[in-house]
This record gives C-alpha cells, structure tokens and sequence, in this order.
C-alpha cells in the first residue's frame, strides 16, 4: 500500500526556478486548502526537490522531512492552525512545516548562526507552538494546551505528531495513559517509519509491525471476521453482550493497546495518500476524547539513496544528490570512533564488558561492536532512564556496563544516575558523547550542563581526556577499575592538535602540559587545545603560563592544587561546560578553602542556552576561544 | 474471589509472645517451604500481626505491606532467593520480606538512625539484591540481572515485584518494551491493589479494573468461548488460522496490552491465595521469556481501619491499634498545609491557575483543592516527567501551573525541566516540598540536591522560605508574577519557631534579620532557624553576628552581597542542601569575583548520601546545626 518510491531523475535540480511554481504560489499556509488532490501531489514533489536542493547543501535532518511531506501536507489541508495546534515531536521532521509556513526563503541558513533552527522555535514563528528537540515530550505538552482549551471553553485542536521511535520513551507512555484516562481531546499522528534514528526495537515497535498493511493478513481477519457473523454468536450469551463489545471491537481493529488504555485508534492508514490522510484526520477532527492515527509512512521517501540508507540520511552532512556521497568528510578519527574501536578490542579481553545505547548505535560509534559481540549489546530505544538503570542491574550481577550516550540525553535519566547508580556506588560507566558544545542542533542539544549535574552526585568519577587517545586510555583504566561509577566526556568531531596522551590515567591526578610563570589555566577536555593555544599567544607577548590539564573533573587534584596555590598568583579555570556548577566552582571552592590569595577566573558557558551556529564562532562569542583568553590575561596583567 | 479481610479481634496483640510461635521458628527464609499450606496461612497472620504490633509504634509504611503477606509467603515459597533474584519496586512493600530474611528482631529500630532501613539496601542483607526507594525502576534492574545471568549461561530466576502505580511511571512501560522485544526471562509480579500512593489514575488503571475479578464478565467469558468453539470458525479460514490464533489467544485471555508488547501474561489472580499463587509462580518459573503475573490485592488486608483507609496508613506515624489514630498528631500548621490553603485562596481569584501532582495530592496538601476545584487539578500517577511538560504545555498556552512535588521525585524530570520549560522561560511554578532532609526514609528520599541541579538552570528562579507564611507569600507572588519558571523549595514538617515574614516577596533580594558584628550567616529557607539560634548561642558567649535569609536562592542579592563583602570579615554560608553546587558555591562564585577578601565558609551536607534518621540527629551529625555552627564561629575567632 505504500507507494512506490519516486527516484528522482537525477536532472531534476539542475532545472530553473519553474519547478517550485506550487511552492511559491503559496502566500500562506492555508492555501494548502486551495488546492486539488492533484496539486497537492505536485506540491508533494516540489517539496521533495527543495528539500533536497537545500539539506544536500547546508546538511541537516533529510530522510524524515522526505517522509513527512504528505502527512504534513495534510495536516495543513485539514486543520486551520491559526487556531488550532500543532506539536512535532523531537521536531527533526519539521521541515516541511517550515516551509509551508513562511520559511522557505530562509533554508539556505538552516542550522546556520543567526539562520533559522532545526526544530520547531517559538521564537521564529507562530505556528511552532512548542520548542522541541528532545524525545517523546508532545504528547503530554499537547495534553496541556489541550487543557487549557477546554478551561477556557474555546474550540480548537491539539494535534501532536510522534514517530514510533518516539514512542519508546518513557515519558510518551505517561502521557497516553494521562490521556486515555482524562478523555481530554488530542489528536495524536503515531508517524509510524519503523525507525527511531536507526533501527526501531521494543515490544511496541512488533507490535506495530504486526498491525503494517499486509494484504493476507488483512484478508484474514475479514474472512473470520464474517464467519463469526454468520455463526449468531449472540445466542449463548445474550444477556452479557454489551459487556464483550468492546472486547470484539478490539479484536478486530488493531490498535486495540491504544483501545484499551482508552484512546481511540485510526489505522493503520498509508502516511503518503494525502486523500486518505485528509478523510482520517477528518473523522478525527470530530472525535470525542484523544485519538490516536497510525500513519505509515517511509523514512527518506523519493530519495533512492535515503530509501535505501535512511540511517545514514537521518542527521546528514553536506552531500552530493547524484552520488549520495557526503561531501568533505574529515579523515580524523572522531572520538565516537576511537570509543567505538576500544570497545571492540576491549570486549576481546573483557568478557563481561556489556555495551547499552539509547537509540545510538551509530552516533555514539557503536556500529562494529553490536555486529560483532551480539549477544553483549542492547539497544534499549530512546529510553535513557531504563539504559542506566538496566547498568545498574547489570553492574550488581558483575557485569560492566557501558551506556553510550550523547551529554544532552543523559540529563533524562538524572535520577537514576544519582538514585539506582551512584546510591549503591556501582561501576556503571558512563561513555558521554556531545560533551560541550555541538553546533548547529543548537540549545536542546548543547551539551553543557553534565558537568554541573553530575558533580554534585557522590561516588561519581568524572574524566575528560584532551584528545582521543586520552579516551582510549580512560575507557580502559574505568572497565579495569570497576569500583565505582566513572562518566567520561568528549566532544563532537575529532581532536583539535595532536597531544601526547598522559601516560596513566589515575582518578584525581592531572597533567602539567607547561609548569612555568605565575600564571596557571587549569583547562578540561577539549578546552586543553585552546590553553595550548593561548599559551603561544601568549608567548609571542612575553608572557609564560602554565597549562594544566584537569583531566580528573572529580575527584580534583588537590596535591596539584596545592602547589598551583603555593607558586601561581593567577588561577583561571577553563571548561565548555556551564561555569554555574562547573568544574571551575569546584576549583574554587577548594582553593577558598585553602585560603588561596592568589586571583581565581572561571571561564565557562554563562547563564543562558547557547544558540546554533559553528562551534567557532560560539566559542568567540562566549569568550572561550583561544584569542579572548589572550585578551582576559593581558587585561587582568593591565 | 478476593478474600474477606479479617479484621483483627482488638485483643490479639495483648496475647503473649505465643502469638509468634510459627514466625519465630523460622530460621531461614527457605524453611517457608517446609511449611504446609494451612500453616503458612497462620503464618500470615502472625505476620500480620507482627506488622501491625511494630509499625504502630515506628510509624512507617503499613498499608502496602499488610497488602503483600501471601505474596511475598508464596515468593519465598516457590523461589530459592540463594540464587534467585527479587527486587521490590519502591520498595516499601518490603517489609515482610525483610520479616522473612533474618531481620524480624530489627523491626523495633525501623526507620531510626543505625536501624534497619524501610526499603530494600543491600548493604543490610545479601536478600535485598537492589536498592530502591523511587518508583518504577524494577523491572529494568531485573532485566540488567537476568542479562548478566544469561551471558554467563547461569540458571535462576529475577523476580521483580512492581505496583500498578509504579506501573504509572514511563520508565516502567521502556523497560516493559524492552523486556517484550528482547524476549529476556524476567519473571514481574504486578501488585494490583488499584492504589499508588492514593487512588490511581490513568488508563493502564482503567484497563487493570476491566480485567479484575468479576463474576459476571468471567461467566461471559467462558459462555462466549464455548459458543465460539461450537460454532466451527476455522472452516472459512483454515490457511490463516495460524496467523489468528494470537489474535483469538488474546481476545480470551486478558492482559493482551502485555501479550501484544511480547509478554506471557497470568492473570489476574487472588493474590491473598498462597495457594494459586504458588501455582501461577511455579509455571512461571517453566516459561520461557518475560512473564507476567497480575496479582489482586487489598492495600491495607486485614486491619479494617487500613482497609478502609488504606492513604492514611500508606506511610503512617505511629498509631494506637484499637482506635486506628495516629498518636501525638502535631497541632502546628505544616508547610504542606499552608501551600495547599493558599492554593485555595489563589484559586479563586486567578481562574487560570491549576494544580498538577504525581500521585502525591495528600502528601503535598492538595486534598481540598482537588476537591474544590476538580476541573483545575490533575494527579497524572507517577509521571513527573510528563507531569513537566504537561505544566508547560499549559503554561505556553496561557494556564499558571503549579507542579508540587517533593524534592526528591522532581529530580525525575530533570530533563523537562531544562528542556521543556527553562528553553522556552515558561512559567510554571514547582511547589517543591520535602526540600532539604526529610529524616526517615532515608538515602533516596532525602531533598539535597535541588538548589544543586536547578540552580544552573538558565531562566530558573528559586526561592526558599523561612517560615509557612512566607511559602504562602512566595506562591502569591510567583502566581501573579508570571514571567519565569519559579522554585520554590521548602521543608517537610513545620516552621521551627515563629518568625516575621517578609513584608514583599522580590527575586533577587534577601532579607537581613540581624545586621551587626563583623560575621554574617547567610542561611536558606529553613537554616534560617538554626542560623538566629546559633546567634542566640553567641550573643551569650558575647559574640555578635549578621543574620541574612537568602530567600531567593536565584537569583542573588547582588546589592547585600557588595555590603556584606564591604562590612563583614567572614561570610558563612548554610542550607540544607548538598553543598556540592548548592547555594554557597554561587555565593562563594560572586564574592571571589568581587574582590572579597574576608573569609567565606559554605556549609551544606557533604559529598555522600545523607543515611535515615531523625533530622535533628542528622543535622548535628553533618554539622549544621546551631551548635555546631557556632563551635565553627568560635574556632574560627580563635
């Protein structure tokens, strides 16, 4: 029932402006309405080569927007969302919304800094309801605009849109069961792709499988369906029939989880026929109670390449349409790389060395392990709060577990680090990817608070390595040590400078890159690069300071601490974590107790969510790069 | 089928210590197997008994433990947890486990400090394999044992043991998904008692109650099956018949939700019936994958005051048996009161303020509320990630919603708190109670990392009350307010001493209650007691100090600061909070970057889980209570 794929000719976007005729006609997006089935159809196809056209260029999210296009056409074609409501859960996919409502123009600076974001921002325009960027939260905020709807009397829809790898998340969960038991009025889109970022897993997600348009299966239940008709099956039981009505309604009509925890289902319905869309949100539009449509639809839709590899078109960099290639791909090993290569080499060694990704495999460079050490890798879905306290299961059993994790998604399972983790002190490690700043997915995604979040818990060990070799030697030295929870956080990308890599790594040591003048920058992880950098500067002014990598975030260094307060007049921390609660603080809070003199900087992320945009400039912005450490040096030897 | 409570002759624990004869046989937890079935019914009774004479005089949790006798008998009974694992979900159901494992002489030091804990902690038995405390993290922790178990090929069997309210939380339903996919043995007893804390909520709740056992839908059932086997349906479907057997299975069988996710669901039972119990466990144990078994339970079985109210005697204070009322109920007005109160007061002039809790409308004091204003309150079960978001969702849309919740609960939603409503600066109010120590449940329920975690919270703005009357003042002001998302964090219990609000409620100003000698204490919320009574302390050894209330946490008072670092040689910091990120480090932060050159001293719970135990015990343990702060004053002056 899906409909064949177009692949696009591969002339197509060489052609003149004439091919986005449709795209441009429309003034607003309710013009939608105006037009015929067929027109929309067209639209649909415009749509695909803009979005092609400009993700190819500026990279960004592509095979979900690919399989949106319809759904989101229709959205447009039935509701009116100058009243009604619309949320995009994670918000990746809200592309197509963009364009349809007064941003095509501006797709040439997506991602870009001061360009428009990546998912849905109140702040750029009134139809994005809601900011997304983060997993499973629409339901339950759509649930709360829907309530305040019904206060206040007014009439109108809420309507949240969720991807089946959405679905896994906890939190979704909640917020149905909230749903199906209030009976408030919300129009659930379940965008069913069979796909979270890879592959989807979890009993929902079979379960969904088994309700996919398959031709037998569907003949099937209609043949028993019409037995059991003629078989008068009322006759024994005739008094108690209400009672079982709904039961025999569930039993033919999928959907019956949804049913039973009091939602009403629609599906499965194809997520590319905009005319069945558009009659099914219709019915739903006149529903009582939440309702749940079950569209199917094809991650990367009429792209052959993102057809055949929508993984590798989830999140994808600047690209080549004919080839499908990525273009100016770094040759540097990323840290993702070197974590994911460890792995395997320590698997061979360790045999209770147990890998755990919350719908990450490729992201966090876990690919090659989960092919070759099967039966030692779960992929949990995006689930954050059960990956960690599935370690910590593990890790009592005398397993260790290693969850690789992106820094902004572990902040979901903060409780279960602090409460089922670091209560019983178990040697969960925590492999945190994304550290720091990550760019163009902007403030949901910048991961700068793990830091401040993770000091506080007792037992934890933190470690931040300068450079991938660093992680390798780490990520050993935690599956050797297993006495306690260990996080490790690195950045996004491959390493700045070659450094040598500190010979051992001992939990509460750090490393004196350059010991000389009274000036010490006590620098974590990545930020190390840009001391270094300093340090030159520097030099070429006639100053000299010291470079210290605290690699040991917690616990610090204190015999290291001692002597800096003993011989340096000048302390400055440096960290691309928020300097609120960041390893600074704890700098100095340790040298006001040893009553320290001397002068003491921290430099981190100030009190606000940092924007998109290349790391570079975000680091100049905030005044972490190596010229405005220069600059605050000088000034303060002024 | 539920068996009739037996209420307890109001002589029986007058008896003497004969009463026990079966229970103290028991040497071993396995000896339970050795006992007949009508013997190991007396024994529930004893055991009963048994809780009833201790709980009354500790205080702790009754209801739920009443609840689970015959289960946990029956677990002991068909398992061998020398090899086998059990895990209790919150785990203060635990109780008689703990009765039956070697630990019935401890029940006197129940909750105290040094005693035993009221939840599971495998530090106190080699039979509690797993810490817990907060909800819905059982069946992930069972599944991370019987993943360690199957990779090292070992036979036995991990029993969790969960709550239809725990079944409420989302990281329940991922670990559910999880189990049902990956097909892993896990044996989960769902405790149904149709209770969380209070009545539960959502559609999970309304589809159980569909499946408990009713007479009537059972004999409806059967007839219904009967009629459908005579009635030949395979005839017309022969070929698929294979394919709808599940289906059919399903339709019979209830607990399809489960079956439908991927697993083998039992039920539902008598879970007062050691009988069928045992029987159910004992084919569970033959099953291959995940099993479920729904057990029918009374919260409260066999004490009618508890039956018939079994919220009050979920976490109880002491109580006299005979009459079923809590001993030495204290007269002054809690916090708890007074935020509820004045939530009332609020609520009819501002027709846009609503209340959410997480299954804890008693405890937080909105019992009246939800009463009153029925339309305007909403108990979303044990969801406080979607209870987050919701409140954004209806925040963006216009609602004032105030989130109360305990401290230690909040901390699972860390991530909707950033990410749903600081990005979008929507405010919501979190009514944060059990702030700071909460004495005897323990480790996991103590309120100390709060200031920790929000305080880096960009948007966030935190206050801290003094007394009852400036919470009430603090909600006014955060109600009208309406700019920002606003914390404010209090105590459990009552105001120490009567004090003099503040006359206006202003972020970012604190409030000097003593202003004279060289030395200030500025203390949060409820510190602010102990600070006036360690200046007490002082005034008589002729030692004069400053008394500040910092009752906003966030953001500071910058202006009193730049006084204090003018006027006083020594700035002491104190809250109930760790002080690892807690407010001294921010107060510490800005005096540093002032130039001050006094000494500041920051005191706050230190680096390690704060155990059980009577508060005032706890404070002088970790220093912070007035003697000890004025012992830290006087060695200072030294």
């Amino acid at each position: 029932m899906i409909m064949e794929s177009m692949i696009y000719s591969h002339s197509v976007v060489k052609e003149d402006k004439k091919m986005y005729d449709l795209l441009n006609s429309l003034e607003a997006p309710e013009d939608v309405k105006k037009m015929s089935l067929s027109e929309l159809g067209e639209l649909s196809k415009e749509i695909r080569m803009f979005l092609l056209e400009k993700v190819s260029k500026t990279g960004g999210h592509l095979a979900s927007n690919l399989g949106v296009v319809e759904l989101t056409i229709s959205l447009y074609n039935v509701f009116d969302f100058k009243k009604d409501k619309l949320i995009w859960d994670v918000g990746h996919q809200a592309y197509v919304h963009k364009i349809l409502t007064g941003r095509k123009d501006e797709f040439d600076n997506l991602r870009k800094y001061n360009g428009i974001s990546g998912f849905p921002k109140p702040e750029e325009s009134a139809y994005d309801f809601f900011k997304t960027g983060h997993s499973s939260t629409s339901i339950s905020a759509a649930l709360g605009m829907a309530r305040a709807r019904d206060l206040r009397g007014e009439k109108s829809h809420v309507v949240a849109v969720i991807g089946d790898g959405a679905m896994t998340g906890g939190m979704a969960w909640e917020a149905l069961n909230d749903a199906g038991f209030s009976k408030t009025k919300v129009i659930i889109i379940l965008n069913d792709n069979q796909m979270s970022i890879g592959k989807n897993v979890g009993g929902m997600s079979t379960y969904l499988s088994k309700m996919r348009i398959d031709p037998s299966y569907n003949k099937i239940k209609s043949d028993f369906k019409a037995t059991l008709e003629k078989s008068n099956i009322g006759r024994g039981v005739a008094n108690g029939l209400d009672k079982i009505k709904d039961s025999i309604k569930q039993f033919f009509v999928p959907g019956m989880v949804f049913e039973e925890i009091g939602l009403k289902y629609f599906g499965p319905i194809d997520g590319h026929n905009v005319k069945e869309l558009s009659k099914v949100m219709d019915m739903a539009k006149k529903m009582k109670g939440p309702v749940i449509i079950h569209a199917i639809t094809k991650k990367g839709k009429g792209y052959s390449y993102a057809e055949k590899n929508p993984n590798k078109f989830h999140g994808v960099s600047p690209f080549e349409i004919y080839t499908g290639e990525v273009i100016k791909k770094s040759e540097a090993e990323t840290y993702s790389q070197a974590f994911g290569d460890e792995m395997m080499k320590l698997a061979e060694k360790h045999k209770n060395l147990v890998a755990i990704t919350a719908a990450m495999r490729d992201g966090t460079g876990l690919t090659e392990f989960s092919a070759k050490f099967r039966r030692r890798f779960f992929d949990v879905g995006i689930a954050e709060q059960h990956a960690v306290t599935l370690a910590a299961g593990m890790a009592m059993s005398g397993l260790t577990p290693v969850f690789a994790v992106y820094s902004t998604f572990l902040q979901r399972a903060y409780d279960q680090i602090l409460h089922d983790v670091c209560t019983q002190n178990l040697p969960v490690i925590f492999a945190i990817d994304r550290a720091g700043i990550v760019g163009e997915d902007g403030e949901t995604h910048q991961g700068v608070f793990d830091i401040s979040y993770l000091y506080p818990m007792p037992n934890m060990v933190i470690l931040a390595p300068k450079c991938t070799d660093e992680l390798r030697k780490m990520l050993d030295w935690a599956v050797n040590y297993g006495k306690c929870p260990v996080a490790i956080r690195y950045p996004k990308g491959s390493e700045d400078i070659k450094m040598n890599s500190i010979s051992e790594v001992v939990a509460g040591k750090w490393e004196e890159i350059y010991g000389s003048g009274d000036i010490a920058i006590v620098a974590v992880g990545k930020m190390v690069a840009s001391a270094i950098a300093a340090r030159e500067k520097l030099l070429k002014l006639g100053v000299e300071i010291s470079v210290i990598s605290a690699y040991s975030v917690k616990p610090m260094d204190t015999e290291m601490l001692n002597n800096l307060a003993k011989s340096k007049k000048m302390i400055i921390t440096l960290e691309d974590n928020s300097a609120l609660g960041g390893f600074g603080s704890y700098v100095l809070n340790y040298l006001n107790n040893i009553d320290y003199n001397g002068k003491v900087i921290n430099n981190g992320f100030k009190d606000e969510f940092i924007q998109q945009g290349e790391c570079s400039i975000l680091y100049k912005l905030y005044g972490l790069d190596a010229e405005s450490i220069v600059s605050q040096i000088v000034g303060l030897l002024d």
